[in-house]
């Protein structure tokens, strides 16, 4: 278990060392916000049925979020957007750029304005993180955009291979993902926690992509140790969904509630090393 | 089973026929609706737990949208927003202009803007209309905003009780609410219909409000007969979720389903007469 105490004064600190982790650092740094929002395309729910082409530009995207996650029409590999720029992860594991031209079926974004940073901060889980990060946050009602950057000792992600029509389902899809795991990588992960109540509409608890620092390694995040790690959190109370209003979506049954599957496509392990 | 079929050039109409039913007219009319979106002050599943204190004023929400329902802070009623003004139903069925200092803990507002207006539409029930309705929709999995105005050869509304905390949950509440019968009367239906899958952060399928011509009746809708109406329905491809971030929304456990108290809130009957 690591401990790289720098500092006790938060809060963050005692409730780690209670636990025998590490989330220390600086105090909450608030940052102006003007939007507050997570800005989402289309429904998890959607994706899961298989409807994997949608109408909204990556140009688009960026203009309601410079910070996010989400994937490429026909599937073809996971998004991820940092700093105002689209990064696609293929099912390679090759990170293109993506111009903006490039459109999404599925994706959520936020102007991200960190409302805490805590630095220091190292876990041997990805699952300890996300612990550790809900003992701060004001409530598990709202949404928020998590960004963490940091080495990662280790690091497990996957994508997904583009398809073509008549598109299976993603529970179908999911089970021929590529998996890679990296050793030392050192990057940033994007992404959000989203509440229960959502689930089906956006994936409840967290969701997170990867992406290094020289945007040679990525993907949807599958699990990770971190060391000396930021994380900075920013609480999100609203929330604005924007559906197709043409194509798959208009016809497909999304009533069902696809706990199962999200947490199969969503949370599927890499193989134990 | 009434007919009054004035015109046979819609698909409506033929498919009103096939049931039995009318719901015939004009053609459809594109309206410009820049916003397109539902926005939502707090979850359904908030306002059944007892969270029935806000910040939003009905100043703010009537420039979200001029049209919708929701509550008063206390439970003081019901809320209804036509064309600007926003109106509560107090549980003694009395009306009153709400100031724009009002505040309210659940609200779905929009600009509403019709996409579609079919008049001559007489129906027996609530929930035929709504079936009617539904026939004419591009998809289920979008949100609409409806607007019924005609006669009403019968109406059948609730309205709840004040309350003072600590709170009782909303199935408690409405076991005591206020229920109004009204004959020949004319006015306007206000509501939405939302997709299953929000089921739980508001109501799926429909929530419709009701306020008489002349400001002197109205409520919670729970059946009616409709004469003569004119249907507008409202596409709304987008929804916009603003959830408190203080208060007892913070601190409630908001991640159950509430399937059943949402039926049970909504769709109570009036005895039958």
């Amino acid at each position: 278990m690591k401990q790289q105490v720098r500092d006790l004064t938060t809060v963050y600190a005692t409730l780690s060392l209670a636990v025998g982790l590490c989330f220390c650092g600086t105090p909450a740094v608030a940052a102006e916000d003007p939007n507050q929002e997570l800005v989402q395309i289309s429904t998890i729910n959607a994706l899961i049925s298989g409807i994997y082409e949608g109408d909204t530009t990556i140009g688009e995207l960026l203009e309601l979020g410079s910070f996010g996650i989400g994937t490429i029409n026909n599937l073809d590999g996971e998004m991820v957007a940092l700093d105002g720029q689209a990064y696609q992860v293929t099912s390679t594991g090759s990170i293109n750029v993506l111009p903006k031209s490039a459109k999404t079926p599925f994706a959520s974004v936020t102007h991200f304005h960190a409302d805490t940073t805590t630095a220091g901060v190292s876990t041997d889980t990805m699952e300890e993180l996300q612990e550790l990060i809900d003992r701060g946050l004001p409530s598990e009602n709202l949404f928020y955009a998590v960004r963490i950057t940091g080495t990662f000792p280790s690091m497990k992600v996957r994508s997904v291979t583009r398809q073509e029509p008549p598109y299976r389902r993603l529970t179908e899809v999911v089970k021929e993902q590529s998996l890679f795991s990296f050793s030392n990588t050192s990057g940033t992960l994007v992404g959000f926690r989203c509440p229960e109540y959502v689930q089906g509409v956006n994936v409840a608890n967290y969701h997170l992509h990867y992406l290094s620092a020289d945007k040679k390694q990525g993907g949807h995040v599958l699990g990770f140790e971190l060391e000396d790690g930021t994380v900075q959190v920013d609480t999100l109370p609203n929330f604005r969904l924007l559906l197709p209003d043409s194509g798959a979506f208009m016809k497909t049954d999304l009533s069902e509630k696809n706990e199962d599957a999200i947490h199969a496509v969503e949370k599927l392990r890499a193989p134990t090393q």
